[in-house]
C-alpha cells in the first residue's frame, strides 16, 4: 500500500468491508439489530476490536439492542464508498482474470468490472459476462473513454512489469496485482500485491508451527 | 489467523515467501549476490524492514558483497518449509477454483494441489492439469489417503458454512478460504479468510482518499 495519509489503517478497512458483507447477510435474513459480539464472533475476532473499529469511524450506536444493522450498513457504505463512480479493468483474461470478472459482477456491489484487456487474439472481441475485451493496444484510450479508475492485474507474471507504464500513462489510480510480480508505482497509485502463492505459504507455514508446537508440547 | 503463539509475526511470514520468489527469478537471471536495498526497493518497503526481517529469522551476512542469493534462498525455505509434504485440495472447481489449480501448479514449488472436490456431476471425474476432481461424499476418505493437510476453499459463498464439519472431521489443518464468508474453525486448524471483495473495495476506498487529499491540497 502506498504510503497515504490516512486515519483509518489498512486493517481497519478491510475489517470494515467484511462487516458490511456479513451485516448485508443479515438485513437480507431479516435481522434488524446485532450485537458487537455476535458480529465479532461471525469474524473470528473480539468484541472489542468491532468497537474499536467502529468508534474509528465515528459510529456510536444504542447498546440495549444492539446496532441497527441497516443504520450501520448505510453508515460504513458512508465511510468506503466513494460518491464518484468507480471503474474497474482486469487486465490479463486467463483463468483467474475470467473468474474474478464472474465471480465479482455477480455480487451486486457498487464497484463493477466495466472491461478487460488481454493481448490474445482468441480473447480481444470476446465478452465475459456482457465484460467486453478489448485489446491491449487500446488500453489508454479506453480506460479514459470508459472511466476506468481501478484495475485487476491478473496477466503472467512475465508480463507483468511491461504494464506499470500504460498503467500510469492512462491516469489509473489503483491497482489489485494478483501477478507474483510486486510491483511499485509513484506516489498517488494505490497498490496491493495479493500473489496467492504467499497466502498459501503462509497458511502451511502456520501449520507447520502448529505441528511443531503439538510435538514440543507431547514431549513435555 | 488462529491465535498461536509464534515468534515470526504473519507479515515477516508473508515477506519472506516475496522475497523466496525474487531471489528465485534472480538466481535463475545468474545473480549471485544482492544488497538488502536492491531486494527491498524490488519490494517497495525500506532496507531496514528487510534486514528486520532476515535478523528475526537468524540469517546474517557478509555485508560488502550484499547477500548471497542461493544461501538466503535455502535459508528462507529452511524456515518456511515443512519437511514432511503439505498436500493441498481445492474444494469448489468453479473458475476461481480452476484458476488456482491450474496458476498454481504451473509455478514449480514445494507446496502442491493433488486433489479436487465438487458436487457438480459435470465437475465429478474430471481432470483439470492432471489434478483429478472428486465428489464431496468422499472428502474424509480421499484426506486420508491422499494425506492432505490445507484446503482452499473456492466454493460458492452460500455452501461455505456447510463446508466446515467435513473440513473438521478429516483432520485438515490449514484452510484458505476465499468465499465471501468468513469461517471460524477451532484452535489447532490455520484459517487464512481472503475476499476478492474485500481486496477492491479496500483499493478503491485508499483511491477515494488519495482523490480527496489531492481536492484538499488543490484548494488550500
Amino acid at each position: 500500500m502506498s504510503s497515504v495519509p490516512n486515519n483509518i489503517p489498512e486493517k481497519t478497512v478491510e475489517r470494515l468491508s467484511e462487516y458490511r458483507r456479513t451485516l448485508l447477510r443479515c438485513h437480507k435474513q431479516g435481522i434488524t439489530h446485532i450485537f458487537s459480539h455476535v458480529l465479532a464472533a461471525m469474524h473470528g475476532i473480539t468484541a472489542v476490536q468491532v468497537r474499536r473499529d467502529l468508534m474509528l469511524i465515528g459510529f456510536s450506536s444504542d447498546t440495549k439492542k444492539g446496532y441497527d444493522v441497516k443504520v450501520l450498513i448505510d453508515f460504513i457504505s458512508s465511510i468506503l464508498d466513494s460518491e464518484a463512480s468507480m471503474n474497474i479493468a482486469v487486465i490479463g483474461m486467463g483463468h483467474l482474470g475470467q473468474a474474478i470478472t464472474r465471480y465479482f459482477n455477480s455480487r451486486g456491489l457498487k464497484l463493477r468490472i466495466t472491461a478487460s484487456f488481454d493481448i490474445d487474439p482468441s480473447k480481444v472481441g470476446t465478452m465475459v459476462d456482457d465484460i467486453p475485451c478489448y485489446h491491449m493496444d487500446e488500453f489508454e484510450e479506453r480506460v479514459q473513454q470508459l472511466e476506468i479508475n481501478i484495475v485487476v492485474l491478473s496477466s503472467p507474471t512475465r508480463v507483468a512489469s511491461e504494464l506499470v507504464i500504460p498503467i500510469i500513462n492512462a491516469g489509473i489510480k489503483g491497482v489489485l496485482n494478483f501477478t507474483s510480480k510486486p510491483l511499485n508505482f509513484p506516489p498517488g497509485i494505490v497498490v496491493e500485491n495479493y500473489d496467492i502463492t504467499t497466502l498459501l505459504e503462509k497458511v502451511a507455514y502456520f501449520v507447520k508451527e502448529n505441528e511443531e508446537n503439538n510435538l514440543d508440547n507431547n514431549q513435555q
